[in-house]
């Protein structure tokens, strides 16, 4: 059937990094600075469905992540979701397993000339404001997450 | 300090159930019946500080708690999410790990002379709408729930 993730999984331009049973990709909306989407490797269906290993391998994505987010940008919180709402839509449902995790900034960040200015920190991510970053600074904030690994 | 999550580790009232390391309570708005708050027993502040036993267990939670919740009303998706803004709206930040959970219905379900209706099914969950329900019909979701276990 028809996935977008599965069809995601051969971006190779927004990957920042991968490990056994997930793939780390930059979002293209960064009005959160770092924010990425990490998709499991298997087309697994929900939260249920995933293995002890995934589950494992899955923490260690997250500290290797908030470590490198921290040290890259000084973010102070990590909004963590995973929601799956979008393949809810039609039928047949297909969900693919993923997470969203927005990385939340008190103090407005400045990277690539760029000013990221996180306007309800401290209050839940905002969904109407979307900030879509030309792909050649895409490709600095993850050279700069990178050397963070 | 001050913690609200390890203030409300005594509440009975809203248990549904507890496992090693997380306590599962129903959340007193239940726009998304079974909407419940499942809070780390140690005060740990970031999803990062878990530890390995800790993931594993969280592992479990789910599966327990999706298989319970699909079972009693029939929910389609669950909408995982651990944010913890709250505790960065005042310093010294204190956060504590939570995670928030959303059952999500294609179909309206009815419980407890009660019409739960998911009118943004297959969109990301509300945050205006607000659903509080008297305890005496919070008692029977939970009981519910709990025969479901």
């Amino acid at each position: 059937m028809d996935c977008d993730s599965c069809k995601y999984a051969n971006n190779k331009i927004d990957l920042i990094f991968e490990t056994n049973h997930w793939r780390i990709f930059l979002a293209s909306d960064q009005t959160y600075l770092g924010r990425s989407i990490v998709d499991c490797k298997r087309h697994a269906s929900s939260l249920s469905d995933l293995s002890k290993d995934e589950w494992l391998d899955f923490a260690e994505v997250v500290k290797k992540f908030e470590k490198a987010i921290k040290k890259s940008f000084n973010a102070d919180l990590f909004n963590w979701s995973s929601l799956m709402n979008h393949a809810y839509q039609q039928k047949p449902f297909n969900p693919h397993v993923h997470f969203h995790v927005r990385p939340r900034y008190e103090k407005e960040a400045s990277f690539a000339e760029t000013i990221f200015k996180d306007t309800n920190f401290g209050k839940h991510y905002d969904r109407v404001m979307h900030t879509e970053i030309p792909v050649e600074i895409r490709k600095k904030i993850i050279e700069k997450i990178k050397k963070n690994l």
